[in-house]
C-alpha cells in the first residue's frame, strides 16, 4: 500500500496529488469513477483530512477530477484517451463488454448483494457455507501428502479423482463409465463453456427448456449460439402428459444441434422428469441424431425419495454428455465438476481445456478424490438432505403464513430452490427494488426465460433463522407494490 | 470397473462381447481404435484368455472388430455413424479438431514422453518436481482452516492472495499496484487465453518476437488472430544494438493491436532485454498507442545477478498488461498466476473468467497466499536459484564435452532453458526421431518459430544425474544423423 514519504522534500499534498494523477492516467481510476471520500483517504494514508482537501483541489485545478455536492469526487468524465499522457485507447479493447456479464435484473440482484451484506439472500443458487463439510475437508487437508501432485496434470484430470468419480457414478447414479471417458472440469460452468465453444460453432442452434437456469447464463450469447425454446410436454385429452408431438418437427426444422437439459430437480422449477419422459426423449433425440447435454448437480439431494436416475443411466448409445459437480452438494469453492462423454469428445475437450488453463489445480482434485471415496461423503449427503428438507419446510411454512393468497408453488422434493407463480400481475423491477428496500433478494422469473409472474426462492442459501423473516419482508414488498398504482 | 457376472445365465464370453459392443457403440472405443490384447483383458476381467478369444471372435463375426497379425485387434474403421445403433454423428462436433492441440514436432515430443517414461526429458519447460517446495506446501496445508473459503469466490480472486501478490510485486518486481488491479488466473496460460479471446477479436493482428515460446501455443490460431513476426533490434555501424527504425513503420502498417513479450530470460533464448531497450520500446509503443502484454515467469530465477526489472515497473501510463505466475518458480500444479492491468481491463477479464469457470479453486489460492507471504518463499527462491545454476552448469559442461564443435550457445543467467544453434544443417524431424531412439528428447527450434538449425534444452526438468547422459545421447543422435546421407 502506497503512503506519502514524510522525508521527501515535496509536500505531502503534492505527493498525494501526483500519486492519484498517476492512478488516473494508468487507468486505476477510469474517467467517471468515484474517488474515496476525503475522510476515508486521509485515514488510509495516515494524514490530516486537510492534506487530502489540498490534494483534491490541486487535481481539480488540473481538470482531472470534479466534485459535486452529494455525489462525491469523481474523475473527470472526459472521454478515454484525452487525459494527458494517456495514450492507450483501452476502450477499443473493451467492446463488446456486455456479452460476458449478467444483465438486467440478475445484475441488479448481484450488485445489491455486493453493496449490502445484510440483505437476506433468497436469490443465490448455492449452499449456505454451514452446509459444506468443512471439518472433513480440513481433516483431509491435514493428512495429505502432495508429493506427486505439483507438476502439470494429466489433461483429463487426476487419475485418482477420475477413478473415484467413475465409482461414484456407478454406485450413486447407475452410470457405467471408465476413467478415459471422464474429464475433470472447474465445475459445471467450465464443462458447459467447453461444449459451447469447442463442440459447437457460432450460428448453431441449441434447444433449452422454458423456464431454465440456462437462460441466466451469458454463455450461449458469448459463444454466438442461437437458442430455441423447447416445450417438452403437452397434456392430452385424458390428462396424460407426453412429449409434444410437435417437438420432433420443431427440433428438425430449427436444425437444433444440441439439447441442454437439467432433468432432475430442475433449476428453477424443482421438477423431475419422469422415467417415461426420459426414455421417450432419448428415443426421440436418438432418432433425430441430436446429442443431449445433461446437467445433473441436484439428483443426490433427493430429500426423502430414492434419488432420481439421470438420463445418462439409460443412454445405451452414448448420445448424452453428462455433467456432474460437487458445487451444489459439497462446496462451490472447490471448483470440482466432471463431464462424461464418448472418448473422442472427452479428448477434444481435454485439449481445449489445456489451451484455456492447463488443467485444474492438483490440490482440490486430491481433496475431492479422498472425500468422495471416503465414508464421510455418504454421511455428509445424509446430513445435507435433512438440512435442505428442514429449510424447504421453513420456507413453505412462511409462504403459507404470509403469502397463501398471493402465490402458488409445487413442493420440490430435492434441489435448492422453490419456484413460485404470482397470482397478480406486478412489475418485476418494482417488486425487486421494493424487496431490496425491505432487506431481501429473490430471483425474478424472467432471469430464467419466463414472462413475469414467476420467481425463484433458494432455501439452501439463507441462514435457517432468516428464512421466515426473508419471506415476511418479501410479502411486505409484494403488498406495497400491489397497493401502489 | 465392470466384470462379467458368473451367476448370470449368459456365458462369460457373451457377456464380455456384449459389454465391448456396448463400449464401441457408445464411442468408448471409436472406430479404428486399438482394443486391449487378449492376455491383458483376460487379466483385467479375471477370466481365462480363451474366454476373451471367444468374445473377440464373436465381435469379429459381427463385423465390429478386425484383427491383423502384428497390429492387434482394432474396432472396424467403418465410418462414424454406420455402426449399428450409433445415431449421433459425433464427427460433425469434432471439427475443426486441429486448432486446439499442439502440432508437428511438439506433438511428436509429447507423444514420445507419454509412451516412454524412461526418456531423458530435456524438452518440457517445467521444473523437476524436486525443485518444488513440497514440504513447505504440505506444512501450510496442515495448518490451514478452510472455514470461509468454500463458497463462490470474488471474481478477481481471493482478496488475501491478491494482497499477497501486490506486496510481492512491490518488493520483488518494483511494480506498484493495488488489489483492485490484480486478477488471479489459472497460470499464465489462462491470462493469455482471456486476453486473446476477450480483449482481441478474430482477425486482429498481434506481434511477437522471433523466436518465442508464443509460437508453440495453439492459442492465437484458436482465437483467430494474425501473428506478425517482429524483429526487435538491429545492430548499427558502431556495433550498438537499438530498436529497429523500421519497427515503428511495420507495427503501424500491420495495424498491430497488441505486442506479446517475455523480456526477462526469454523462453527459449534466455535473453534479457536491456533497460535501455525496455524504455525505448515503451516509448515507441506508447507513441503508437499499442499495449504490451508482458509475460514474466522467470525474472526471480536470476542465478547470480540482480533480478532484472519487468517492463511493467517502468510503465507510467498503464500500457502494459503484466502476467506473473508460480508455475516456473514454485509448482505448476498449483495453477496460480496473476494479471495486472488497468482496473477496467481487469474487471472485464474477471467477468469473462466467471463465464469460463467461475473462478479459481479456493484451496490453492489460500496455500499460495500463505506461502508467498511467508519467509519460506525467499528461502525457497534462494535454493531454487542455486539448483538451477548447478543444473545449467552441468548442461554446459556436457555440451562442451560432447558437442563443442557442433553447437553454439549463449549462457543464460536465469530461467529454465538453454538455446543452441547447430553448426550444420540437419533435418529436425530426423534429429528428433534419432534422439528419441537414443532415449532423449529436446525441443526443436521450429516449435519457437525459428527456421531449422536451433533447439532448446531445458536443464530445469531432467534429474540432475541425467543431464550429462541426456546430452551424450543427443550427441550420438546428432552424429548419426550427420553421418547419414
Amino acid at each position: 500500500m502506497w503512503k506519502p514519504d514524510r522525508k521527501n522534500d515535496s509536500p505531502l499534498y503534492m505527493q498525494i496529488a501526483d500519486y492519484i494523477e498517476q492512478q488516473i492516467i494508468s487507468g486505476e481510476f477510469p474517467p467517471g469513477s468515484l474517488l474515496p471520500s476525503e475522510r476515508k483517504l486521509a485515514e488510509k494514508l495516515d494524514v490530516n483530512r486537510s492534506t487530502i482537501v489540498l490534494a483534491y483541489s490541486e487535481l481539480r485545478a488540473l481538470g482531472l477530477i470534479e466534485s459535486r455536492p452529494g455525489s462525491g469526487t469523481r474523475v473527470n468524465s472526459t472521454k478515454w484517451g484525452t487525459i494527458p499522457k494517456q495514450s492507450i485507447q483501452w476502450d477499443q479493447y473493451l467492446q463488446p463488454a456486455n456479452a460476458v456479464s449478467p444483465k438486467g435484473l440478475q445484475k441488479r440482484v448481484r450488485d445489491a448483494l455486493q453493496q449490502d451484506a445484510s440483505l437476506i439472500n433468497l436469490a443465490s443458487g448455492e449452499l449456505n457455507s454451514d452446509l459444506s463439510p468443512i471439518d472433513e475437508i480440513n481433516q483431509f487437508m491435514k493428512i495429505q501428502k502432495y508429493q506427486e501432485m505439483l507438476g502439470y496434470n494429466d489433461p483429463l484430470g487426476s487419475i485418482k479423482l477420475r477413478s473415484a468419480v467413475a465409482n461414484h457414478l456407478q454406485s450413486e447414479n447407475q452410470i457405467q463409465t471408465s476413467n478415459a471417458s471422464i474429464l475433470i472440469t472447474s465445475g459445471t460452468q467450465q464443462a458447459l463453456y467447453l461444449i459451447c465453444h469447442y463442440l459447437l460453432s457460432p450460428g448453431d442452434t441449441i434447444a433449452i427448456e422454458d423456464p431454465s437456469f440456462y437462460y441466466s447464463m451469458p454463455m450461449f450469447e458469448d459463444a454466438g449460439l442461437r437458442v430455441f425454446r423447447m416445450k417438452l410436454e403437452q397434456t392430452d385429452q385424458q390428462g396424460e402428459t407426453s412429449l409434444s408431438s410437435d417437438l420432433h418437427q420443431a427440433l428438425k426444422k430449427n436444425r437444433v444441434k444440441m439439447i441442454f437439459l437439467n432433468p432432475n430437480f430442475q433449476n428453477p422449477t424443482g421438477a423431475v422428469m419422469s422415467e417415461d419422459q426420459k426414455l421417450d426423449l432419448l428415443l426421440l433425440t436418438n432418432d433425430l441424431g441430436i446429442p443431449i447435454v445433461e446437467v445433473d448437480p441436484f439428483s443426490l439431494t433427493a430429500f426423502q425419495s430414492k434419488c432420481p436416475q439421470p438420463l445418462k443411466s439409460s443412454d445405451s448409445i452414448g448420445s448424452v454428455i453428462y455433467i456432474g459437480s460437487l458445487s451444489k452438494t459439497v462446496a462451490a469453492g472447490l471448483r470440482i465438476g466432471w463431464l462424461v462423454a464418448p472418448r473422442l469428445i472427452v479428448e477434444k475437450l481435454a485439449e481445449a481445456r489445456q489451451l484455456i488453463d492447463y488443467g485444474q489445480s492438483s490440490l482440490p482434485q486430491q481433496v475431492a478424490a479422498e472425500f468422495i471415496s471416503s465414508e464421510h461423503f455418504q454421511a455428509h449427503l445424509g446430513r445435507l438432505r435433512l438440512h435442505l428438507l428442514y429449510k424447504r419446510d421453513l420456507l413453505i411454512e412462511a409462504l403459507q403464513l404470509h403469502l397463501s393468497e398471493l402465490v402458488t408453488f409445487e413442493i420440490p422434493e430435492g434441489g435448492l430452490h422453490l419456484w413460485c407463480e404470482l397470482h397478480f400481475k406486478v412489475s418485476e423491477t418494482k417488486l425487486l427494488d421494493e424487496a431490496i428496500k425491505q432487506g431481501v433478494v429473490f430471483m425474478p422469473g424472467s432471469v430464467f426465460g419466463k414472462e413475469t409472474g414467476h420467481l425463484r426462492f433458494t432455501f439452501a442459501r439463507p441462514d435457517t433463522d432468516k428464512i421466515a423473516i426473508g419471506v415476511q419482508r418479501f410479502a411486505k414488498a409484494l403488498h406495497t407494490v400491489l397497493q401502489t398504482p
